[in-house]
């Protein structure tokens, strides 16, 4: 039987760290290449072309977290996914030395009206030549409502609702022109054919729109969509309009229980469940030997400072840790969440872990399973995982920058090119062509 | 006496026309060049760095007007400033070609909060290394209120008041990083100093924001900021805030008039009145000899369409022309804004105009002078006008794509430099430090 080949999108933030804390002050990361110039994204999208990756992948936050001593300092200190600069310019500078790759970034639709979503989103599609794919977010965090001067964040349905028809009022946008709409003919002076550009005359619940967007169709009508709802309301939203979720999930078993549960929503929508290919987060650390891969692995480890852990997981949890007892064996907490992250990373370490050991793992890798070893060892793990799951690909995010992306793009691709579980040339151009590509 | 020298910012639009409707279809007009590639922009911003011009900007606008018979027909037909992709993604294309030219976009806030905008443009600024600049619109237009679904503009005077709360956030966050705020000592695994980040806790009239902004402080400190006010409250707005000012006034003597009180209103506001420079909206027309600048202006001029200006005019004057009579010599009518467009047009035109052919010519430039001849004639009308008004320097706007820039660069960039009356090095490196130039 022809075994089912992985997509792969390299994840990264517009800051100093991603889900590794230690990132930004790991003796491998480049200083010639800081995380604030856009060369060192040019440099990523180059490195992850090459490897023949389905795209780049900007998350995004628009708030540092005081979420742990009610203070900003922790956070600022251990740059804890802080300061993130917006994402979406690099998009174009990246475009611009790229030629194939997908180029995808975070927007939440919390606090922008869809005309300008659809209007953005479609310019790039067009620029990029139908590369763009956006990862639709609402935002969810209080320290963000705060900057936006929201007095508190839209319940949680009320989102999903409202997200709903923001995808509706974008969708009707991307197609309120026609594919053969512009003419451009300029001896009769004609550019466009009005029959064939459509106002929209929205009126919803929340928004009104009347259209046309100013934005002529973009060649994937809009950008590829991403997602990554983990509730019920959320998992609906991406079955009826996701085209790639990243979804984190530390255990292979969980994660089939995910995937499963996606495909089969999608099914009821009618969708090819082969429509959205679902991504799980790894933290890939290679070496030529597994004793040189766990040497890496623990340097990196020990540079994550407790504080940074503490200050992400309080955010994560929306709980200041500040207030429980750290330092002794966790005991069975009131905090459902909490309690089953100390379980996960208990299980990894083997052993029982002290709150401040969960958080400093939570810092290590933000959930990912650290995949360890030769490139040989590391395209095991990532093929027990996927054929346990049954999955589509990954979300790899970097230990150090640039090095950790050019080490699996040299090292770990060929080796599952080499077994047939990853493409060696892109069949399309497109984002789209990209994802749906076997 | 030394003589001042000019300032030059080339004006462009993401879409197929700018102030000529005939653009699109002019036979010089590059057909391996389209206004939808981002090829385009980087070969105008590469052109007008070149010439050392303060600036390429981009107009914008989020709507297409049904202002002439109610229908978005006249419009799409003639491509009347429509379609209008989103110029901020062209900004970092440009940036990744170029090293020191200006880079600037307008940027409308009425739809936004804010944070949004300090966000982005704070971004932009650092990854240009300090060449962003933002021309601050509030949105004026029915069409335009209509697609974000919002009932009715905010009244004039309001709009100003938002504006002025608006700018004082966006100052506040670009200022909520200090300078040394950014330590990155990997060794003691101290990134930022919380000591040096700073909430913003505002409570204003409009908006709230609790700040610090997720972005370091920027090269220039947030953008260099650009305005366009016409009406008194623009216009103390535009003193307060701008460093440079785009404004349109046919003749020279109407242009002295605003220029010499946006200076008077500065220097009450406590500002040098050499921090903002005003630059006067032109159209250059340049050829070999007089004749030949003459033939090509008669043929770009009987390019624009009839029903192109009609809808532009109406657009502008935000009332449906073809509710008069177009055909006859125009009467005094009731329409103030109306009424001057036509005396100034017949002015130029030196007969009485029917409204047809007032609309007519406003296709042609939008109420820009056409500067027309020789490359020594062209330099000459515009130290004519330049020292009339006491300027400060010009806004360009093509004919054709992109060689009106080209011929402008290399026919009278040159001959203004003999001159001595433009810079023939760039002294700084930032946006800022160009408009600052002597």
């Amino acid at each position: 039987m022809k075994k089912k080949k992985m997509h792969f999108a390299q994840f990264v933030m517009h800051g100093p760290t991603y889900h590794s804390l230690a990132m930004w002050r790991h003796p491998e990361t480049r200083r010639d290449l800081p995380w604030d110039r856009p060369e060192l994204y040019q440099h990523i999208a180059k490195v992850c072309e090459r490897g023949k990756l389905d795209m780049v992948f900007f998350a995004d936050l628009s708030f540092i977290s005081d979420a742990f001593q009610k203070s900003l300092a922790p956070a600022l200190r251990c740059a804890t996914q802080a300061p993130m600069h917006d994402p979406m310019p690099l998009l174009s500078w990246m475009g611009a030395v790229t030629d194939t790759i997908g180029l995808a970034a975070t927007f939440s639709i919390s606090h922008h009206h869809p005309f300008y979503a659809a209007r953005v989103w479609a310019s790039i599609d067009h620029l990029t030549r139908g590369r763009a794919a956006w990862n639709i977010v609402t935002s969810v965090n209080h320290n963000e409502s705060n900057n936006y001067g929201e007095d508190a964040l839209l319940e949680h349905d009320l989102r999903y609702d409202r997200a709903e028809e923001f995808m509706e009022v974008c969708k009707k946008l991307w197609n309120s022109w026609d594919e053969d709409a512009v003419r451009a003919d300029r001896e009769a002076g004609i550019f466009a054919d009005p029959e064939k550009v459509h106002r929209l005359d929205h009126e919803g619940r929340f928004f009104r729109c009347r259209g046309p967007l100013t934005v002529t169709r973009s060649p994937q009508v809009g950008p590829a969509l991403i997602q990554a709802g983990a509730s019920p309301k959320g998992r609906a939203f991406a079955a009826r309009h996701a085209e790639a979720i990243f979804a984190i999930n530390h255990f292979a078993e969980g994660a089939a229980d995910y995937y499963a549960d996606i495909k089969n929503r999608m099914e009821n929508e009618g969708r090819n469940p082969d429509h959205c290919k679902i991504l799980f987060g790894v933290q890939p650390i290679i070496a030529k030997t597994e004793t040189e891969a766990r040497d890496k692995q623990a340097l990196h480890n020990e540079l994550v400072p407790d504080e940074g852990g503490l200050a992400i997981l309080s955010s994560h949890m929306d709980y200041d840790l500040s207030k429980l007892e750290l330092d002794d064996v966790m005991q069975p907490i009131a905090l459902p969440g909490l309690q089953s992250m100390a379980e996960m990373y208990s299980r990894t370490a083997g052993k029982k872990l002290t709150l401040r050991e969960v958080a400093k793992m939570h810092g290590e890798s933000v959930s990912l399973p650290q995949f360890v070893g030769t490139s040989e060892q590391v395209a095991d793990q990532l093929e027990a995982y996927f054929d346990t799951v049954g999955g589509d690909g990954f979300m790899l995010s970097a230990t150090h920058s640039p090095g950790a992306i050019e080490e699996f793009v040299d090292l770990v691709i060929p080796e599952l090119q080499k077994r047939g579980r990853f493409r060696t040339e892109y069949a399309g151009k497109t984002q789209r062509e990209h994802l749906l590509q076997e």
